[in-house]
């Protein structure tokens, strides 16, 4: 995920936004245990005593930093021009070709920080979790409409909930990125990425439903 | 994943395993970083004495756990009876099932040791990322004839490489745990596991690729 640059960051949010950008490099190289707060401070460039001041814990700041995480990507796929398609069946596909061009550089600068944070916090810390959870469905359900809509328009043969099937493009996402870290190598995502891209034409394809010719109800 | 339970583990080798299945369980359960030495003696009943006579170090012995985890979770997967259908589609069907089959009780039961392990190992530790990427890809090449024999049975309408898809199962399983742990809902698998399940259905769907006469070659 390429993230956008904050260049006018108000003044008195510098520290703590500062201290969130460092967060989510080093989390997303390292993992959140293996990441302190002098890593995190070392690393955005501020005291022990400023990180206090804006987060009471280190959950406290993972937290806020899946919540950051959710802001910043949030924005960059709301801006993307998959929505300006006609066809909802294209901004589908458009979304899943954006994630294929995201991938770029090492599984540190591309990989999810929710789903890391998830692997080792889902038992410790529910707080963390839920703000992991929130993250991933909240993205995953912005896939929703366009989903609807394409199986409204073009009911596939077998049956497809829009919910399940768009929470499904996310664990292949985050499958996909465990196996990038453990192969070493993005290209990995990206065939994962066109098995995700062909299921969905395939659930879509004319030729395992060909249009029947409506009965008729009568009242 | 469910583990056979050792019952005639040779009295030589017990401390050695008993620290193995304890890394086994903590591991899954809050992840590598936040399991300690400590953590792993007491789980496993040994002294820190008995844990460096066996493992130089935790990065060793988290090396060692990938190996065990291949054996054992390898050794349910050789004995299922998924391989005695006779169609290899079956076979490969089979197998999904038994994935789903095999999902029960908490993340921390079900998920994956080497997946969870990359996520944090993979910058850090290139000897336990190797061990996890052995466990990972060598588990999905065991899918590979299965899928190549079927591919070969009734070609697909879309090119379809086996190794490619034995990959994308496991990284669809991996992102499967990652959506389960976050949801703290186990349903979140069998979804991914049922959309995966109907892709493969899909691909070997006899609607779109219906049988087409071949033409001879001339010599």
């Amino acid at each position: 995920m390429v993230l956008p640059t904050s260049t006018r960051t108000p003044p008195e949010g510098s520290t703590r936004t500062r201290l969130l950008d460092a967060a989510v490099r080093l989390v997303r190289a390292k993992g959140l245990n293996a990441t302190t707060v002098d890593d995190l401070c070392a690393a955005a460039g501020v005291s022990k005593g400023a990180f206090f001041h804006h987060f009471d814990s280190k959950e406290r700041l993972a937290v806020a930093v899946a919540d950051h995480w959710s802001q910043t990507t949030g924005a960059v796929f709301a801006s993307a021009g998959y929505h300006d398609k006609a066809d909802p069946l294209d901004r589908v596909l458009g979304y899943i070709d954006l994630r294929a061009d995201l991938i770029r550089g090492t599984a540190a600068e591309f990989s999810c920080l929710a789903g890391t944070m998830t692997q080792e916090a889902f038992e410790s810390s529910p707080a963390v979790r839920d703000a992991c959870a929130a993250s991933i469905f909240g993205h995953a359900a912005t896939l929703e409409a366009d989903l609807s809509a394409a199986i409204a328009a073009n009911p596939p043969a077998v049956t497809v909930n829009a919910a399940s099937l768009a929470r499904h493009t996310q664990a292949v996402l985050q499958g996909a990125f465990i196996l990038a870290k453990a192969a070493d190598d993005p290209a990995v995502v990206l065939e994962s990425i066109e098995h995700l891209r062909q299921y969905v034409q395939l659930l879509f394809s004319p030729a395992i439903h060909p249009p029947v010719p409506k009965a008729k109800k009568r009242p």
